[in-house]
C-alpha cells in the first residue's frame, strides 16, 4: 500500500469514527435535556456499546500499520501539510488508546459511574466520607492510567487494575508511587496531555506561580474598596421567558447560527458540537438572577462559535477538531468576560436590557449595572466566582491534584488540605465540604487534569483579545461592539483560531496568533485596567 | 457448539442489535423533534452508518450457522418455548435480509430518499408528473425486492437492479411481470410479510371484500341523516397550553408512564419506543381544533402502552418486540376509537373538558359533543376520516397497490385509477391529486404493503374489545371507564397482547385471545351499535 493510499484509508476511518462518535454525542445531549428518568438504563447500554465500538475501531492494529506507512513519507515532510497535522494527532491518540489495557478502561468507566452517583449524594448531604472510597479508587485508577501512558503498555498492564487490591494499596499510595519531585516526567503529565497536548506540569507550575503572585494582591486591592458595587440589582425579578429571548438575541448578535443549533434548558449548562450543522447549547434560568443564564449563554455561545466554524470538510479528522480544551475555553471566556463583561458591550445592550426588564433595571444606572457584573469578591463556589478570583479556585485544585496523584496527599486528608489552602488563598474559612472539596463533579468522572484548562482558557482569551485589539485597533473594535457589531471580531477568531482545527498545538497556535508564548501578563493587565477604571467610577 | 450455546450467542447478538437499533431510534426521534435544519446532512450520515452496521451484523453468515445449530434441536421442540418463537422470527428476518442483494438495499435507500423529497414538492404543487418517475422506480424496486424474497437470492440478484434500465422496463412492467392472477404466491405477499408476517394477499382480499360490502351501505345510511352533528364545536378556540395539559391528563389516566416517556410537538405525530424505560410520543396542536391533538395523543398513547409493556427482559429479541404492525395499530385504535370516541369515556372527561375549555364548550351539551366527534362523512383525506369511512380509504389503496405491483396498473395511470375508484367508493369527485393519490407519504418511502395494517388494526381493535367486554362484562367495564378507571382494561391488554411480544403470529394471537379468527363482524357490529344509538339522539 502506498503512503497516499494508507493516508486516504486513515482519513476514511477517521471520518467514520467521527460519525460514530457524533451518534454518542446526540445521545449524550438527549440524556441531559429530554431523556425520561427511566431511560437511564438503556442509555447506559447504548453509550457503552458505542464507546466500545469506537475504541475497538480506533485501536485496530491496522490503524497502527497505516500510520507507520504514512509516517516518514513525503506526505508528512512539511509540518504545514494537512497530512502532517492529522498524522501527528492520530499517532498521539492511537498510542495513548492502545497503551491503556482494556480492563483498565472498563474499570474506569464502572468506577466513575458509581463515583458520580456517590458524589451527588455526598455533596447533597455534606458527607465526604461516603464519597471517599470511590474517590480513592478513581485516584488509583488515574495513577494506573498515567503510568500506562508514560511507561508503555507492558509494565502497567502487569500491575494492571489489581494494584489497588494489594495490602496497603489505595490508602498508602506513597508506598508504591515515588514522590513526584524525583520523577520525570510527572504522572500528571500523562493526564493533562489528554486535555492539553504538549503542556506539562512544569509549564503549569510556572504559569500558576506567576499568576497567583499577581492575583493575590490585585484581589486584595479591588475586593476591599470602601464603596462596594450593589450586586442585588442582578437578583431582582427577571422573568424566564424574557431572559430566554434576551440571551438568544445576544447569541445571535455575536454570530451563533440557530439554524445549525439550539438553546435548551439543563441543570448543568453545556455546549455539544455533534458535527457540521449541529452544535447545541444549554443554560439554566433562575427568575431571581440575571447573571446565571445570560453569562452562561455567552460562555456556551463562545464554545459553539468555535464548533460551528471548524472546517466541515475535515470533520472527523484532527484538522476538524478543536485545538485543545484550553483553547476551547478561551473562546467561551473571550465572549463571556473579555467581551460580555466589558463596557462597550453594555453600551449597546444596556438600553435593550432596560426595555426587556423595566421592573428590574429601570432605576439602575449603566454604571451601577456595569459595576455589579464586575464585582470582585472572594467566595466559596468556583462557578460563581468573578473573573479575578476564579483562577485562585483553579490554582487550589491544580495543587491538590498534583499532591493526590503523587501520593503526597491521601484522599482521606483532602478536606483538611482543601480548607487550609482555601483560607490561605481567599482569607475565608470554609463552612462545609459541600462548599469546599465536594463542589465540583470533575474528580468523580475521572477528570483529574481538566481544571487547569479553565485558567489556560482565561489566559489565552486575554492574550488573543490583546492581539485582536492590536491588529484591528482598540478604538475601532470597541466602536464596532458599541454598535452591536461583532462580525470583524468573530471573523478574526474564525480565521486565526477556529479554521485551524488541530493544525497546531495550543502553544504554537498562541505564538503564531499573538506573536508570543502564553503569559499571564495580558490577563493581569486586562484586570488591572478594568478594575482601575471601575474604581474611579465607584 | 451445543444448541444451548448457539442459542445463547444468538440472544447475545440479538440484544446487541437491539441496543444498536435503539441508538438509531433516538436519532430518528431527535430528527423529527429538535434537530436544527442544517443538521440534516450529518444526521443522514449517522443513520446510514448505523443502518449499514446493523444490516452487516445481522446478515453475518455466523448468524445462519447458529440458527442451523438451534433449529431441529430440543430447544425449539415445543412451539410454546421462548426459544421456538425467537428462532422462528430470527429465521424469517435473516432469510429476508440475506436474500436482498446489497445493491438493491442501497438503491432502495437512495431512491426512496429522493422520492420523499419529490413527493413533498409534488403534493405541495399538485403536480403528480414530477413525482411519477420516482414512483416508477420505487414500484420497480419493490417488485425486485419481492421477487428476491419469493424466489431466493440467486435468480433475483442476477436480474439485479438493472432490470429497470432495459428497454420497456419500468414503463411497461407487464412485459416482464406475469399477471398476478397466474402467480402463486403474489409478489405482494413478500411485501405485506414485512409488516404482517403470515398474512397473504388472499387473506386480505377476502377481508376487504367482506368489509367493504358491509361498510358502503352503512356509511350510506349514517352519513346522510336528516339532522347532521355540528362539527364546528370542535373548531372553536382551544388554547394550545390547555390542550397539552388536557391530553397529558388523558394519557396518564389510561396508563402512560411519563417517567418512561415524553410528549413533544411534531408536524407528523408518531410514537417511538427506543426500548425499556423510554418510549416517546408526539402530537401537533391547532388552536382552532380540538380533535387533531387530542385523538392523536390517545392514538399514540395506545401505541406507547404496547411499547411500555413489552417484556423488558426480552428486549432486542423477537419476544421483546411487538407482534405485527396490524396488532400495534390495534392498540392505538382501541384507545383512540373504541375507548376514546365512546360514550363512557366522555361521561368521565366531558365535565373536565368544560372546565379546561369553558369558552369553547361551555354552551355545548354532552350529546352534541359526542355526536360531533362521531360524525360520519365521506371526505378526501385518510387521516381526517371518521371510524367508518377510514377503511374505504385503505381498501382503495390496497386495490391500487396490488394492481401497481402486478403490473396491471402503470404508475402513469395512477391518478385516473385513483379518482375513478374513489368516486365509486365515496360518491365524491376528487378535486386534485393533492387531495387524491398524492396525499400520503407511504409510497414515496417504499411502504407498499403498509396501508392494509391500518384496517387490520381497526378490525383487531374491535375484536379485542369485544373479547374484553365479554370477559370483564360490558356493564362492569363501562362503569370503570365512566369513573375514569382504565386499570383493568389496560391490564387485560398487557397480559393478553403486550407481554407476548412475538410469541405468536398475529392470526394465532387473535384466535388465542378472542377465540376466533380475525373477522370484520365485531368492527361492523361496533359501528352499527354506536351510530344507531347516536341516530336516536340526533
Amino acid at each position: 500500500m502506498t503512503p497516499a493510499d494508507a493516508y486516504a484509508e486513515l482519513v476514511r476511518r477517521s471520518k467514520e469514527l467521527g460519525v460514530l462518535n457524533s451518534c454518542a454525542a446526540v445521545l449524550g445531549w438527549d440524556q441531559q435535556t429530554y431523556m425520561p428518568a427511566k431511560g437511564a438504563g438503556l442509555r447506559g447500554d447504548q453509550m457503552a456499546f458505542l464507546a466500545a465500538l469506537s475504541h475497538q475501531k480506533f485501536t485496530d492494529p491496522k490503524v497502527g500499520e497505516l500510520l507507520a506507512t504514512v509516517e516518514g513519507s513525503d506526505l508528512v515532510k512539511s509540518p504545514e501539510a494537512d497530512a502532517a497535522a492529522n498524522v501527528r494527532e492520530w499517532r498521539r491518540a492511537y498510542d495513548r488508546a492502545t497503551k491503556l489495557p482494556e480492563a483498565l478502561v472498563s474499570e474506569m468507566a464502572r468506577v466513575t459511574t458509581q463515583a458520580q452517583q456517590a458524589w451527588e449524594q455526598a455533596k447533597r448531604t455534606n458527607q465526604f466520607a461516603t464519597f471517599r472510597p470511590l474517590l480513592e479508587r478513581v485516584v488509583e485508577l488515574k495513577r494506573q492510567e498515567a503510568d500506562a501512558v508514560l511507561n508503555c503498555g507492558t509494565r502497567s498492564s502487569e500491575r494492571g487494575v489489581k494494584a489497588a487490591d494489594k495490602p496497603g494499596g489505595p490508602d498508602s499510595p506513597s508506598a508504591s508511587i515515588p514522590n513526584s519531585e524525583f520523577r520525570t516526567p510527572h504522572l500528571y503529565d500523562a493526564l493533562i496531555e489528554e486535555y492539553e497536548p504538549g503542556t506539562t506540569v512544569a509549564d503549569l507550575k510556572a504559569l500558576f506561580a506567576g499568576l497567583t503572585a499577581q492575583l493575590v494582591p490585585l484581589i486584595q486591592k479591588f475586593a476591599h474598596l470602601p464603596k462596594k458595587p450593589d450586586r442585588s440589582v442582578l437578583e431582582r425579578e427577571y422573568p424566564v421567558d424574557r431572559q430566554k429571548l434576551f440571551a438568544e438575541s445576544a447569541a445571535i448578535a455575536i454570530g451563533y447560527d440557530f439554524a445549525a443549533g439550539r438553546l435548551d434548558t439543563t441543570s448543568h449548562p453545556f455546549c455539544s458540537g455533534f458535527g457540521p450543522g449541529d452544535c447545541r447549547i444549554t443554560t439554566r434560568y433562575n427568575p431571581r438572577s440575571f447573571s446565571d443564564a445570560f453569562f452562561g449563554v455567552l460562555h456556551e455561545t463562545g464554545h459553539a462559535l468555535y464548533e460551528q466554524n471548524l472546517p466541515a470538510e475535515h470533520f472527523g479528522t484532527p484538522l476538524g477538531v478543536a485545538c485543545s480544551f484550553g483553547v476551547h475555553e478561551s473562546q467561551s471566556r473571550l465572549w463571556e468576560n473579555q467581551v460580555g463583561r466589558g463596557r462597550p458591550f453594555w453600551d449597546h445592550f444596556f438600553p435593550r436590557l432596560r426595555q426587556a426588564f423595566p421592573a428590574a433595571v429601570g432605576d439602575v444606572s449603566p454604571d451601577a449595572f456595569y459595576a455589579a457584573i464586575n464585582d470582585v469578591r472572594p467566595s466559596f463556589i468556583r462557578v460563581e466566582a468573578d473573573e479575578a478570583t476564579y483562577n485562585l479556585h483553579i490554582a487550589l485544585r491544580f495543587e491538590l491534584e498534583l499532591a493526590l496523584l503523587s501520593g503526597d496527599l491521601a484522599v482521606v486528608d483532602l478536606p483538611d488540605a482543601w480548607n487550609t489552602r482555601f483560607t490561605a488563598l481567599f482569607g475565608l474559612p470554609v463552612p462545609d465540604d459541600t462548599r469546599g472539596c465536594l463542589q465540583d463533579i470533575h474528580w468523580a468522572f475521572g477528570g483529574i487534569g481538566y481544571f487547569p484548562t479553565y485558567t489556560l482558557g482565561n489566559l489565552y482569551a486575554a492574550q488573543f483579545m490583546a492581539a485582536v485589539k492590536s491588529q484591528l485597533g482598540v478604538e475601532s473594535l470597541e466602536s464596532d461592539i458599541r454598535r452591536g457589531e461583532f462580525g470583524r471580531l468573530k471573523e478574526w477568531l474564525v480565521k486565526n483560531i477556529h479554521r485551524n482545527g488541530q493544525r497546531y498545538r495550543a502553544a504554537e497556535l498562541c505564538r503564531r496568533v499573538t506573536g508570543d508564548s502564553l503569559s499571564p501578563a495580558p490577563f493581569v493587565a486586562h484586570l488591572n485596567e478594568k478594575y482601575t477604571a471601575l474604581h474611579a467610577v465607584c
